[in-house]
């Protein structure tokens, strides 16, 4: 299968773009770079050294004989994304290519304002390319499970059977997402189910949960194939954090109570997943959710698991409780289905201690270049900021403290 | 009351201006006059002569001896929306300043791509300029009663109270909207939901119903404030559009079946409505939902209505049913709420022959103006399309015809 990956060269995007390749797929990737631009906005970077995408490239090829396609433009320029399609010819394109940090969003008016136009109008120019170029084509998206929120009941996989005054319907699952990012994914979802129904066009909405772990098969093939690594305030996702803080014997840091429960997954599990998505289209005209996680914890959970994982070494850690700087309820009702995927074949990688142990490792290889200021929340979902960098004077101004909001805070 | 009105030269805009002076306010408008463009592009004009907004502004003075402030500038400038906030110093904003026509959202993927950034940026700037200036400022947004689509179940207002396998929540009503300009408010009402809980801001979402008429008391006290009047295929509302087919002996054209129902109310009622959501903040916090209209018709009734007002005078009407351009049921349970403006006091005009003879002699008036050629669907939903206006090579290309919705359609 021709498969195209948007955002080949992040996190997620990369080990996928690799697992594909690995399993026979005829593969390209396309990014723009924008990731490593925001190392430069914000000051920081992958704990593991990242080679240039083409030397990711040229690396695989070497070892494996296998060829990966590489294009570099903006999916909001509409010439570069009709291009892409046309002239690759997929069968599925796999979109990664978002901003896809909370806390980058919530900086200011420009980060917000940025990322929902970057986002909305990338994907925007995505389903008119495929709607022209050919419809048959399967969009594979990445959305999140942030998109529901928490809310008091049940979390299906993005469609509901509901029953109101004695009459029934299927609707879009209600979402009541946390952050200007998580809504641009809300935003997506809706224009998508959208496309599909006027186009007849086939889409996978991938609602994943928070991702955790370094290593994949193929990223371990060879030091150069390595994926990114973050464990600052603004990209760090929870567990690889506490594993980063408790590595340097940093005290693990949860925010407000730690009731807060979200879906997570093992990075082998996300580039398992989107193969299985590919590899099942849904039929034209279909807008399919899947609830991409595997188990569900609260953030206080996670940080005893990760705090046992280290006592069984004989190691002391540390949870502190911060302030909470989002806006979110710190205990709450949680319970998401994820049965779809398990249905295609997914056997999922649950966290145990060895992964954990595994982290850890990694991190303490590359301890050096750990700055431990980078752990501590930069960013306030009340009043927006940017820590030490300075505002400038109008669109990168805080958002000024509501007197009632001051209170409660 | 000080009440700053967004899109202040449009066809509810300036009405809505004018209520709100004559009534005791303090009134400033703001517009980019970016729909007098929109008639440049499409090659269309309002069907009554509509003065410059400053004229309008100076008429008005001459006639009342009140002053209504002017603001010449663009939302998504977020430079002119901060300074416009902090310089009128609002209790409320009235935001009509969104591109507002489905068709036009449909043409391409330029026209959709430009709706929803002009209209999602637009209101991010409004709420991150209230946060920052006074968050005590009230938004009163209009959004749409299309936000919900045609759900087989009873439309609330706003907000739904459901169970779930025997857990109950209040959500949000879940959206499944017709176009992309409908999307992008519903993009809107979540980024307005959202601001509401973190920023403890206070909004007051208008869905409104498709509006009829062409006079308020204020527009009619001078030949220079009336408001514009659309019939064309693009801008033209059902009712206008049949009340102009009417006047010069053109059929009423019904799209498909006819049996697609709606919400409608008067523009006379659309401007009594906002200033009672004005007149009647809700508290901090709080994302509050209005459905804005008074009667529910099928498009069909409403030929038959425009046809048997005609026929009381003698005079022969023909209704006639074109291919729908529109991917939308014809043939649907609707059934929405409207209660919460009644509570405030909303007394409705309610839809009548003379209301529609007044419509049709204002059209006779103009005859010499209309361009039957306007009333013929040139945007299809799966094809896009301007009609005779040549695409440009990319970006402005129609949709492709996807061979299974070509055998559907």
């Amino acid at each position: 299968m021709r498969i195209l990956v948007l955002g080949g060269d992040g996190y997620l995007g990369w080990p996928t773009a690799l697992h594909l390749s690995q399993a026979g797929h005829e593969v390209a990737v396309a990014d723009n770079f924008v990731r490593r631009h925001y190392d430069n906005e914000l000051g920081v970077e992958s704990l593991v050294p990242i080679e240039p995408l083409q030397t990711r490239i040229a690396v695989w090829r070497e070892l494996t004989g296998k060829t990966i396609g590489l294009y570099v433009g903006d999916l909001t320029d509409a010439l570069f994304t009709y291009h892409i399609i046309a002239d690759f010819e997929p069968g599925a394109v796999v979109h990664f290519a978002e901003q896809r940090a909370a806390p980058y969003s919530m900086i200011d008016r420009a980060h917000a304002v940025y990322t929902q136009q970057n986002n909305v109008v990338g994907n925007l120019n995505i389903l008119f390319a495929i709607a022209e170029a050919n419809p048959d084509i399967h969009l594979v998206k990445l959305g999140t499970m942030g998109e529901y929120g928490t809310p008091n009941i049940d979390i299906e996989e993005g469609w509901l059977d509901l029953e109101h005054n004695g009459r029934t319907d299927r609707v879009l699952f209600p979402k009541r997402p946390g952050s200007f990012y998580h809504l641009s994914k809300v935003h997506d979802s809706h224009n998508i189910e959208f496309a599909c129904r006027i186009w007849d066009l086939r889409a996978t909405d991938l609602n994943q949960g928070v991702v955790y772990g370094a290593h994949t098969p193929e990223t371990e093939g060879h030091r150069d194939l390595r994926t990114r690594f973050d464990y600052d305030d603004i990209w760090g996702t929870v567990l690889n954090r506490f594993c980063a803080q408790s590595a340097v014997g940093h005290a693990l840091t949860v925010y407000g109570e730690g009731g807060q429960t979200r879906g997570f997954l093992d990075i082998r599990d996300t580039v398992r997943c989107v193969e299985l998505a590919a590899l099942n289209p849904p039929d034209r005209g279909e807008f399919r959710v899947f609830n991409q996680f595997t188990e569900q914890y609260s953030v206080s959970q996670l940080a005893e698991r990760v705090k046992a994982a280290r006592s069984a070494h004989g190691l002391e850690t540390t949870i502190t409780h911060l302030p909470n700087p989002r806006t979110e309820m710190e205990a709450h009702y949680y319970k998401a289905k994820h049965q779809r995927l398990l249905d295609l074949g997914l056997v999922p990688h649950n966290l145990d201690d060895s992964l954990i142990d595994r982290v850890i490792g990694l991190v303490e290889h590359y301890k050096g270049r750990i700055k431990p200021e980078l752990f501590a929340p930069r960013v306030d979902w009340r009043f927006g900021g940017r820590g030490k960098i300075k505002a400038a004077p109008t669109g990168r101004r805080r958002v000024a403290i509501a007197p009632s909001v001051a209170r409660r805070g």
